[in-house]
C-alpha cells in the first residue's frame, strides 16, 4: 500500500503546479549526470581532504597574525619523547611532514608549531600521557578529525598533539535501546553506518561527518542538521569517560536514559573544547532509523517568505518535520561556481531545504504533499523539487551541506556562526553587504533556520586586517543587541575567544574561568583556547 | 474526515477482539460516574493537600530518626530577623503553625524545625538574603512546592526556609518559538495551562504537577511523563537566572535554542537540588500541542509481554509514542482500595498505558489501531480499552499518576527509583517479595518503561528499622550489580546521598565536593543534601 502512495502523490503534485512537474523532470537528466561521478569525489571527506593537500601557499604561523604568547609551559625534550615511546611504542609521531596537517586547520587559516602528535590506543595510554603532561607542566593540544572551525583543534604553539585518530572501536551497542558506547576517536559517518546496519541513525549529522570524529563532537557539543529534531548532544549523550589534566580517568560511562545521583558531571566536558579534560569513550544514544525520509527543496522569493514557510511546516509537518534548512542566492551560485552543482529548481533569492523523516512513508508523504500544494498555491514558494530515493536525497542535502567548502575554494573566508531571532536573522547579511561593499567577494547567509542559527560568511581574495576590522566587532555588538549567541554551535576555540563577553556576563565569564582552574589547575589542557586570557 | 476515523478504527478492534468491545462498553457507566466527582477531589493537587492535613500522628524529627549532626552554623537571631524584614517587608514567616507544613515533606517521613520561612518576589530578594546568610554563616533550605521524594526539600535541622512560591511570574513567551520565560515559583500545571491556552505544551508532566514549582523541577532535574518523547530537562531548559551562595546573580537566563560560548555553567545547577545556587528564573523552549492525542491502557499475561509490547509500539508508533507506563496488579489493587479508581480493563498481572502525541489524528489513529490489533491477535495483550477525549485520557492517565498517593495511604512507604537494564526491570520486585515475606504490606513495582525507570514501592504499617534493614543496602546493591542508577529521577536529596557512591565512581563523588566547595565555599546551601559528608 505505502509503494502505492508515492507515484499518487507526486501526481497530486503535478496537478498542484505545473512548475512542479517541469522541474521535477527537466532536471532528471542533469541530475542522473551529476551522480555519474562516484559519490566519493564529492563526499565532504574526499573534499576536505582535497582541500588540504592542495598546492595552497604556506598557512602563516598562529602567533604571527594574532596577538598571542607563548605561556610558560615547557619544551618537549627527549626524555619526554622516550618517555612517550614507552607509553605509546611507535605511535609517538615527530616527522616534520606529518605533523604538517595537524598544525594546521582545515580551513587553512591557524597554524602551530608542535614537534609532536601522539596517537594512543587506549584510555590508559591517554592516563599515562597526561599524568607525564601535567607533571613536567607540557601542554596538550587534543586532536579529533580536525574539522573545527574557529582554530581548537591544532596547536597555538609547540603544544604536544593528543590525536584520537587510533581510539576507533565501537564496545557495544544495545539493539533494543539503541545505545552505542564507542571510543572517542570514531569516526562520525562510519558510526551512522554502523548503526544504520542496525536500523538506528546516530542522533547528529553534519558536514564533516566523513572526517570529524566522535569525542570531537561532544566536545564541541556539535549541533549539526539534526539537531531541530533529535535534540542537542546535551540530552542524547548519557554518558562519558573523560581523563582529567592529571591523568585521572573519570568513568562516567553509562548507559542509563535516567540518572539523578549526584551532579551530572559530564555535562561539564560537553562543550569544553578540550579544555577541561580529554573525552576518550562516549555512550549516546541513537534513534530509530527512520521509515520513510522525504526531502523537499523549495525557492523563495523571499526571506519572509522562507519564515512564513517555516512555520506552515513546523505547524503541519509536526513530529516529521526533521530539518529545515535555508541558503541564499549567493550561497546557490558558489556551490554551482566552485563545485559545479546544479540548481535543481528556478532561480530564486533563497531556498530552503525540508526534511522529513517518519515511521509511514503514506503518512509521511500526505502530510509533506499537504504541505507543499500549501506553499506553492499561497505564493511562499516559487518553484521546488522533491525527493524520497537516498540518492536524490543526498544529492539535494549536497547542496546544503558543501556550501562551506565552496566557500573555502572562493578565498579567505570569515565565518561567524550564531544564533539571532528567527525574524532578525537575515537582516545582519543585508546590512553587511551594504557596510563592506566592494571589499568583500561574497556575503552569504545560510544555516538551520528551524534552531535560529545563522552561517555567515564573508569571502575576500585573502586576510586582510582592514576587512577584520570591518567586521568585527561590529557582527558580535549586532549580534548582542539581538540577545544572540556569537557562536551558536561552533564554539569558541583560539579565534573566537577574545568575544564570550559579548554572549555571556561577567560573572558567568569568572565562573567558567573558576572551573577551569578547578580542573586543570596547570592550565595545560588546550591552553588559549575558549576562555579570554582576562575576564 | 478525522472524525470519522474513530469510530471506524472502534469498529474494525471490536472485529479484532470481541473482548475489546465488551470492556469499552461495560465500564462506561462505571467511568461516568467516577467523572461525577468535582475534579479537584481527585487531582493530585488537592490529595497531597488533603494528606498533609490529615490527622496524622507528628513526624518524627529527622535527627532522631537518622544519624546526622548539626553543622556550626549560626542560629537565626533578631537581629536576622530584623535584617531580613527589611529586604522583604511583610514576608518573614514565623508563626509555627504555617511554618509546620514548610518543615515536613508531603511523604510525611522527614521534618525539621526551621524557625523562620522567607517569601521573596524578586531575584534581587533573592540575593539580598543570600548576602546576608552568607556573611552571617546560616544555613539556608531553597523550596519550592516541597514535593520531593527523598527530603531534599525540607530542612534537616534549623535552616532557613527560603521558598519560591511568590516568584510565580511569567516573563515572556514566545509563539512562535514556544519558548516560556518565567519566575521559579510557577507552579507546572499552571505554566501547562498558560502554554496551552496559546497551542504549546510544557515538555515535562508528573504526578506533582499540581503543587510542583517549575525551578524545583529543573533543581531536581524532574523526568516525569513526557520524558520519553520531549527528552530531558538538560536538553529543554535554555536558560537559568541563578543566585549563588553568597548573593551574586548569574544571568544565563537566554532564549536561545543553540550557544556554544564557553561552558554551560546551567547545566552544574540543573539537578544539584539547591545545593549549588539557588534557581530563581528558568527559560524552557515547549513542544507545540500535538493535535491529537490517544491513549491506550492494556492488560498483559506477564512481563514478557509487555516488554514485548512496548518493542512493538517503539517500532510501529515511531515519531508518535509519547508514552509508555507500567503497573503491576498490586499498583492496580491499591487504587481500587484507597482511591475508588475502577480498573477498565479485565484483571492481569501488569498493565501498560500506551500513549501517543501527534499532527494528524487519522494517521495516529490508523497507527495505534495496527499496533493493538497486533499485540491483541498475538496474546502479547489479554484486553485493553482506548481513549481519544479528554476526559477519558485523564481517567486512564489518574491509574498510573495516582500511584503514588495510593502508597502514601497504605502506610508508611519505603520508596525507591531505580534505573535498570529493561530486561531485569522486574526481577527485583519478585526478589523482594521473596525476601520481605510479610513482613511487608506490599511491594509493588511500577513506572516508565520506556526509560527503563522502575518505580519499586514497599509499604509497611509503620517504619520499621528492621524493615529498612532489610532493603538497604540490598537494593543498591542489587542496582549497582546492573550498572543501574540508585536515583533514576528522584534525586538524593537527604534520604539518598549517603547511597551515591553505588552508582559513582569515588573520583566522581570527589570531584562533586569539589564543585559544591568552589560554588558555595561555606556549605550553607541546602546542607546535610545530595553529597555524602565524606567520599
Amino acid at each position: 500500500m505505502v509503494l502505492h502512495l508515492v507515484p499518487r502523490w507526486s501526481a497530486r503534485l503535478f496537478r498542484a503546479s505545473p512548475r512542479w512537474k517541469k522541474t521535477y523532470t527537466q532536471r532528471a537528466s542533469a541530475q542522473l549526470k551529476w551522480l555519474g561521478c562516484p559519490r566519493s569525489v564529492y563526499s565532504p571527506l574526499a573534499c576536505r581532504a582535497y582541500s588540504k593537500v592542495s598546492g595552497s601557499p604556506e598557512v602563516m604561523l598562529t602567533p604571527e597574525r594574532y596577538p598571542v604568547q607563548r605561556l610558560p609551559f615547557s619544551t618537549v625534550s627527549e626524555e619526554d619523547l622516550a618517555a612517550f615511546e614507552c607509553i605509546i611504542p611507535g605511535r609517538v609521531i615527530t616527522d616534520p611532514e606529518q605533523l604538517q596537517t595537524c598544525n594546521v586547520d582545515w580551513l587553512r587559516t591557524v597554524r602551530g608549531c608542535s614537534k609532536v602528535l601522539l596517537r594512543p590506543q587506549t584510555s590508559e595510554e591517554v592516563s599515562q600521557i597526561l599524568r607525564h603532561c601535567y607533571k613536567r607542566n607540557l601542554a596538550v593540544n587534543p586532536q579529533g578529525g580536525n574539522t573545527g572551525m574557529v582554530g581548537g583543534s591544532v596547536p597555538v604553539f609547540d603544544e604536544v598533539i593528543l590525536s584520537t585518530a587510533l581510539m576507533n572501536q565501537v564496545i557495544s551497542f544495545h539493539d533494543v535501546s539503541g545505545i552505542l558506547v564507542c571510543q572517542a576517536g570514531c569516526v562520525l559517518e562510519e558510526l551512522n553506518r554502523y548503526v544504520q546496519e542496525r536500523d538506528f541513525i546516530m542522533p547528529l549529522d553534519l558536514g564533516a561527518k566523513g572526517s570529524c570524529h566522535i569525542g570531537g563532537n561532544v566536545a564541541t557539543n556539535a549541533g549539526g542538521l539534526r539537531f531541530l529534531r533529535y535534540g542537542s548532544l546535551r540530552g542524547t549523550v548519557l554518558g562519558l569517560e573523560v581523563v582529567l589534566a592529571d591523568g585521572t580517568i573519570l568513568n562516567c560511562l553509562t548507559s542509563l536514559r535516567k540518572d539523578n545521583t549526584g551532579y551530572d558531571l559530564k555535562q561539564m566536558f560537553i562543550g569544553s573544547e578540550g579544555t577541561l579534560g580529554v573525552i576518550t569513550a562516549v555512550s549516546i544514544v541513537c534513534p530509530p532509523r527512520p521509515k520513510a525520509v522525504n526531502v523537499a527543496f523549495l525557492g523563495c522569493p523571499g526571506f519572509t517568505e522562507v519564515l512564513q514557510t517555516f512555520r506552515t511546516c513546523k505547524g503541519q509537518l509536526g513530529e516529521i518535520l526533521s530539518a529545515f534548512e535555508f541558503m541564499d542566492a549567493e550561497c546557490m551560485q558558489l556551490v554551482g561556481q566552485h563545485l559545479h552543482l546544479i540548481n535543481p529548481v528556478q532561480e530564486s533569492p533563497f531556498y530552503v531545504l525540508v526534511e522529513t523523516s517518519g515511521s509511514s512513508a503514506g503518512h509521511d508523504a500526505e502530510k509533506l504533499t499537504n504541505v507543499l500544494e500549501q506553499v506553492l498555491n499561497s505564493g511562499l514558494v516559487i518553484d521546488g523539487t522533491m525527493a524520497t530515493d537516498q540518492r536524490k536525497v543526498q544529492m539535494l542535502w549536497a547542496l546544503r551541506e558543501r556550501i562551506t567548502e565552496a566557500l573555502s575554494r572562493d578565498g579567505y573566508v570569515f565565518k561567524y556562526d550564531l544564533s539571532l531571532p528567527v525574524e532578525r536573522l537575515y537582516d545582519l547579511v543585508i546590512d553587511l553587504r551594504t557596510r563592506l561593499g566592494p571589499r568583500a567577494k561574497h556575503v552569504v547567509g545560510y544555516g538551520h533556520l528551524g534552531d535560529g542559527n545563522l552561517h555567515l560568511n564573508v569571502t575576500a581574495e585573502a586576510f586582510s586586517q582592514e576587512l577584520l576590522g570591518a567586521l568585527e566587532p561590529y557582527v558580535y555588538a549586532w549580534t548582542a543587541e539581538q540577545r544572540g549567541s556569537v557562536s551558536a554551535e561552533h564554539g569558541l576555540g583560539f579565534k573566537k575567544k577574545n568575544v564570550l563577553g559579548y554572549s555571556k556576563p561577567l560573572v558567568a565569564v569568572r565562573l567558567m574561568q573558576q572551573l577551569k582552574a578547578m580542573l586543570d589547575p596547570k592550565g595545560i589542557l588546550n591552553p588559549y583556547k575558549t576562555l579570554p586570557a582576562r575576564a
